[in-house]
């Protein structure tokens, strides 16, 4: 529009620019959404297409000539407000990773991620990591030569660029702090639970079937509860759960399993807590990168703090096991608080990250962390892997997996060329814990309320403390200003030990 | 990319931009079908937002700088074989379209459009022309500029540049003669169908109610049995019933009344004849223009081929009579194949299109089709609109509307500014009972099939006569080659004579 790019400023120009990509980007959850929930299996083919195009274009409209020049003027406007200084340097930031990897790079690491995923659903089933090695170390090469050209332009170590990718502002130095602390005290802590968890009584699973509409029903009914709204909002159901869409449309999904409501239950109040975080970005600045959520620690410590901590809490079953039994006409001792309580707690040491309970959760993360780190490091090779991972399994839970399907060939990530995520999980478990922590200091009576089925004071202290900040600051001055402390494992440590041992 | 673009012919940049458009319009597709089926409420603004963007980029796209040179360039390449020449005519045709009009235009154009329907929808309920009357000639006024430069670059008449828009290559001199001759013919035939209806037993209506998942499932069914393909597609609600989606992924909609499944049963199979006909286009060239579906005329042809020429006939009824029984339990008089027959033929003339039947729905074509031209010739005031309706209502279907709410405030299309649109529906009428007749001929025991329930032989010919041809050649073309005459009315009015008076 060359009649008003004339009368705007450098950086009201980079603004609307902003606003297009981030268009196109609400456009690209969309069909995402779409391809997960609804597409008939033969669109296929068109909709990766049309998704190939608009990550074309976004990235020509980020990388366009002009960028350079407008990212000085604009840095050299002394008028701009503290957001919009923060929303130009996330600008920058967003320019400089785009343009340090050139095509040609991109395009090796798109192909070499494909072909090595699908040799990793070969390889899978019958445990045959030697299999999928090859292209592992053809995908590992490009991931690395990635992250070199990241940590160029962005000043920082290797795996902390690749860390950049899903925790901006990530440092592994800080992180090894905090899991050493955390590894230190889980193998011990797992024992002292195990046992509290033998001197109570057995867990009993109340008995379906609970069909699928019922609880659709009761999911809404708690969602909406909790602040979903449903007006801005879907639930649907996917083969892998996930919340998508825009702040104004958030799309969340589940799988349900009539033999068992528990755990897609917990799933969608999971997925509701990542709504609301989106749902609760600050409005005026939403179609910009300052007005978007932080990485993936401070997303997941939203969904855990809804799930973890207050969802799987004594106070939310007092409100909560009531509907439950009145959504499925439940009766008997499965259905009692305190056997619910005891469910929602259980702890059980396994060999799979995705089925592990809270107090097991965070060794199955530390483990890939120390393994993804050691390996960009050279300290690992490739080929090492199986038996390291089986060493640390060892240590940290005191098991060893049978084969390498319930070990290193577990997980994705890693195959699909995502190394630099994994500690983002327990980031936030930790992360959450402290908030909740915080918000029961500050909110009186939070508890009583939760209890009582009314969450807004919950909600208004998230939205005031965590939302409505956008990325106007980093993940640990919300924590600084909310707890006043930055991220440690204390407070998650004392919530694990009050849970589960006393 | 230009590493590539160097290696590449002119001819094949362009097509490279066509497959990307054509990617960006699927997306697009995606967008709307989400908005009508999906999208909760509080999701508008969002996705008008990500919808303006995605039109933005196309148009950035196809009006580029470097395309006159691309296309000059393309056009001096004596290589190209029949289809490519053909694409290459088309994409000529949309990049002159798309910059005949300057950007001011465009946006002054959607501004008046939103205003003038925001003014109809307010002035339709209490019949109030006057109160629209400002705002349709302010939005008049920018249609007629938007046809004079398109006629200016396309070299052809106002009414024509207009219609272009909705049936390229259509001439309103072609269709006066069809037109002139097919009113003539109905009044007096209206009023010997009727009479033949009158001798006949009284029309029953089955009686309800029809669950709604029994009315999806039974329109499944038939939908499959003509061969709509759901795993390249689906059937969801919406308020107003459309076609939308890619060849690969066609969505149709409908809406459902618990009260009378029949309105939505033959909506359904309406969408189903426009979903084969996009699902049929050449698959080598459905990214490129040229293997795009032809005009709303063809479209509309191949819907009403499906609905009015197969579906309310008798051998059809044969077929789906038995299935609608069996999927409503129902049982006596109204249920009979030959109350059925008549129920699916009645004839009823009346003020609102939409509403109309067979018989009746060419009238209210006809009409709107005089009235827009003699409006856009100066020939009529849009002041003096709601009298010239009257008079045209009373000389074509003898019936005179008691106020505009049933005249000429009906229809959204004059005032959201869609002027050249009305003829297509009639032309599609006639063209599909052309090319039905042909098909009978051709097709040796076609009748007998769909009787039956086979539906593959009247789908193959379809695929080959029509939808595999995309737009290799023009609908004149197509009805020549498979009827081996051009369009006229006498085909449709012996079709009318054969149902209605026999």
């Amino acid at each position: 529009m060359p009649a008003t790019a004339t009368t705007t400023t450098p950086y009201q120009q980079l603004e609307t620019r902003m606003r297009r990509l981030n268009a196109l980007q609400g456009a690209t959850e969309v069909l995402y959404w779409d391809m997960a929930t609804m597409m008939p299996a033969g669109g296929g083919e068109a909709r990766a297409e049309q998704l190939a195009t608009l990550n074309t274009v976004g990235h020509t409209m980020l990388t366009a000539p002009e960028m350079p020049d407008l990212l000085d003027a604009a840095e050299a406007d002394t008028s701009l407000d503290p957001w919009q200084q923060t929303n130009l340097r996330e600008i920058r930031h967003r320019w400089l990773t785009a343009t340090a990897l050139n095509e040609d790079l991109v395009e090796a690491l798109t192909r070499a991620s494909t072909t090595c995923e699908a040799k990793w659903r070969e390889a899978r089933p019958s445990a045959d990591f030697k299999s999928v090695l090859p292209a592992l170390r053809d995908l590992f090469a490009l991931v690395r030569e990635t992250g070199e050209a990241k940590a160029g332009v962005l000043n920082m170590g290797l795996y902390d660029a690749l860390l950049d990718a899903y925790e901006p502002g990530g440092r592994s130095a800080e992180i090894d702090v905090v899991f050493d602390d955390l590894a230190d005290f889980l193998p011990d802590f797992t024992r002292q639970a195990l046992d509290h968890q033998a001197r109570r009584p057995a867990v009993m699973s109340p008995e379906g079937p609970f069909p699928i509409e019922q609880q659709r029903a009761l999911a809404e009914r708690l969602m909406t509860k909790i602040g979903f709204d449903f007006n801005h909002g879907r639930l649907d159901i996917s083969l892998h759960p996930f919340c998508g869409g825009v702040p104004d449309d958030v799309r969340i999904t589940t799988r349900y399993d009539e033999a068992d409501f528990t755990s897609s239950l917990m799933g969608v109040l999971h997925e509701t807590g990542h709504a609301l975080y989106e749902r609760g970005l600050p409005e005026q600045w939403r179609n910009q990168p300052v007005g978007q959520s932080l990485g993936m620690s401070t997303h997941e410590s939203q969904s855990l703090l809804i799930e973890m901590q207050v969802c799987r809490s004594a106070a939310f079953l007092i409100f909560a096991a009531p509907l439950m039994r009145e959504a499925f006409g439940g009766a008997g001792p499965a259905w009692e608080l305190d056997n619910l309580n005891r469910l929602y707690t259980q702890v059980d040491p396994g060999f799979i990250r995705v089925d592990a309970d809270e107090v097991t959760y965070p060794a199955h993360v530390i483990l890939r962390y120390r393994l993804e780190k050691a390996m960009l490091a050279d300290d690992l090779a490739l080929a090492d892997l199986p038996g390291a991972w089986n060493d640390g399994m060892k240590e940290l839970l005191g098991i060893t997996p049978p084969d390498d399907r319930l070990g290193c060939l577990q997980d994705l990530h890693w195959y699909d060329g995502a190394w630099g995520y994994f500690p983002t999980y327990t980031l936030g478990a930790m992360t959450a814990a402290q908030l909740y922590d915080a918000a029961k200091s500050s909110v009186s009576g939070l508890e009583q309320s939760i209890q009582a089925g009314d969450f807004s004071p919950l909600l208004a202290w998230l939205r005031d403390t965590v939302h409505s900040k956008g990325r106007s600051v980093g993940p640990n001055d919300i924590l600084l200003q909310a707890t006043g402390r930055p991220l440690d494992a204390d407070v998650f440590k004392q919530h694990l030990k009050q849970r589960y041992l006393s």
